[in-house]
């Protein structure tokens, strides 16, 4: 089975990222979105809502699931019997931080590989953070996020 | 009328922030240099400090405004009748970030557009980060700011 | 008067192009829309032709005009009383271009400012090369240069 | 059947090409290394030689087979029912390129998708046009080139 | 004496740092490994050991030595007759950090000079903020950190 | 004996080069100025006049010579003895390119190390290829050449 993981903190979720999985899903026998926990950052919305976003916005894609995990992203592939890492590249910027944790994650598993999509330039300057500043300020995100999802909800 | 905002921390004006200003201000009937207030991040110089320095920079500018501002840049703008953003571009580490920013602008405001000047080559190097950094270890900053102001004001 | 230019080769005019001028056009009193000849570069469409689709382009912006001309840029401006260069900036490799051609051109006048607009999103990947080359491989270009024009005219 | 398309000039086959093949091969049911052939530059090998390298260099894998084409790479992959486009990424230079590419590709044909996979490290500054350099300068470049060929065949 | 300053905060020492002194041990007649103290970032190694494993990293290279000090890296050079500084280049994004970081140095010290090796690819994905990761994970870090260290001494 | 080679075209050396061997001097014990000739490359200037304005450039510098070499630069070094590559960097679009060449030559000749220094921001956009295009032009190219040298001699 090709098991990819496409992993993130997803907080929250945004039409960049839909975009990625869904172009990626016919590729892979099945795709775990995996919202990484992170201690010491403790984000803007809880994990269960993530969550419930994230399969809002899959409800439709059968072979893609949502998990939780801490640690590093290679020992939860290990674990989880995937071979691949899915990454979507938007910038120049993107692709020196993405280009240092792939090859770090290579060089702790080698049987894991890295393989990359580029986010659609409509959705290249779509990130959590921005999303995450505007709805701080009171402005409308709601051509940010996916569709299927209310960040009233 | 021509209304331009220059938004920024200021946290202080620098150089860098006063050539563009002053070489953008022919084009414009009126710029706003704007301080953005930021709750989350207090920085190093209070408001009304920065707000004196900039206005002693732009003294003798008679078409140059200073603000202060919080919340989005765009409602900002929209606010004051501007329908130009005024930024500089030191880099391709700027770059990245304002075409970030100008394109999430655009997105939330249609009728606002990012224009943007190269920052002269002896100013390049010059950040409010790195004038506090070396403000902090005691070192002189005074070839980085207007020559109108004093930081021991 | 407050006179732009907008240099390139234009071979052909793309949607990027059109989408830069037009945004910009409400800033300044008139726009040269401006074809560099250079006797080294043949390029495949000659200037009469490059020449006619800008019109077209721009045959509903008054304010917008189309020259040829020859020898530097700057030394043009000086000529034709503009004190403005208009550019588009659509990645970090155009950054890092422009920002050499830009310094170099206020080295030469100091008098003549390069004022840059992002490229919108969606225009991101279009340029001359790219369009030609889709169309000396029997491509469909339609999508990448204005609607005025045909490349089969 | 999950088809991609490596698609290069192959002047000649690099150990970057080779290792990005290899890895790729698991994900998909055969890879596709197609040689494009650009009639306005001569390259320094012939085809049937860059054509027998590349044979060599994957005898021992067994989806991936070898062909020459002309005209736009998204018209191949159609025509070998091919959904996926491989590319290795270098650096950011190759991002910025790959990206423009990947992007108009996109737009041709909506339903090819490009897959990027990161060069490792040791092969990063490896590069068709510098073995090709060395080459021509006497210099040795079996260090740069796959194991199984060699260039003075 | 031609003597350089290696400065960072070695939180901790990698592979990286090692091989850029080692290669540039033979062009100076001392190098001085500089741990900056930042009493506002605390770090997750206490000073004495990170500077126990530098000395332990370089027992074999008479002329490095280690240090502590605070303050601005130039006004540290100044005192220790160190007119020049020694920097690893992994990437662009470390480019455009150096730059600035060496740029300002020059303007606030003409007389000392920033000279610049790059990273070797093997150790280009290599930092101490990513090697602290690994580390706080549970990952195993021996491969990213000079052979004379331990991590768990 | 420390000698460093500094190689390039220099069609024509430019205040750019002249910077950086002036503040490398100290620290090498010779610096050879290597002009490279290219077979397939005529450039503008004649290696005679481009030799004739080096050495004018460096008239007051005991310890720089100007040599011509064709070849691999690596395999000039050996034969001159220099250990020392010599290399000045602009932007990141140079940076990339020295990457890859450094990186290379260091694969061919493991005991060959290019140290790099910054330009300095005032001759961060001035390139040969450009100060010729200038010139070609009827532009006054002297503000970007040594002082010691007329291009009109």
């Amino acid at each position: 089975m090709k098991i990819a993981v496409f992993p993130g903190s997803f907080d929250p979720i945004t039409k960049g990222h839909e975009s990625i999985v869904k172009r990626a899903a016919p590729l892979f026998d099945k795709i775990i979105v995996a919202i990484g926990v992170n201690s010491s950052k403790k984000g803007m919305f809880d994990h269960p809502t993530r969550e419930k976003w994230i399969k809002q916005t899959f409800a439709d894609v059968p072979n893609v699931e949502v998990m939780t995990y801490s640690g590093l992203t290679v020992d939860f592939c290990i674990q989880q019997n995937a071979n691949y890492i899915l990454r979507g590249l938007r910038s120049n910027a993107d692709f020196e931080y993405e280009f240092t944790i792939a090859q770090m994650n290579k060089l702790l598993k080698d049987n894991v590989e890295t393989f990359f999509l580029l986010t659609e330039p409509e959705y290249s300057a779509i990130s959590s953070t921005i999303v995450k500043d505007i709805y701080r300020n009171n402005g409308d995100v709601s051509q940010f996020v996916p569709a299927a999802i209310k960040l009233t909800d």
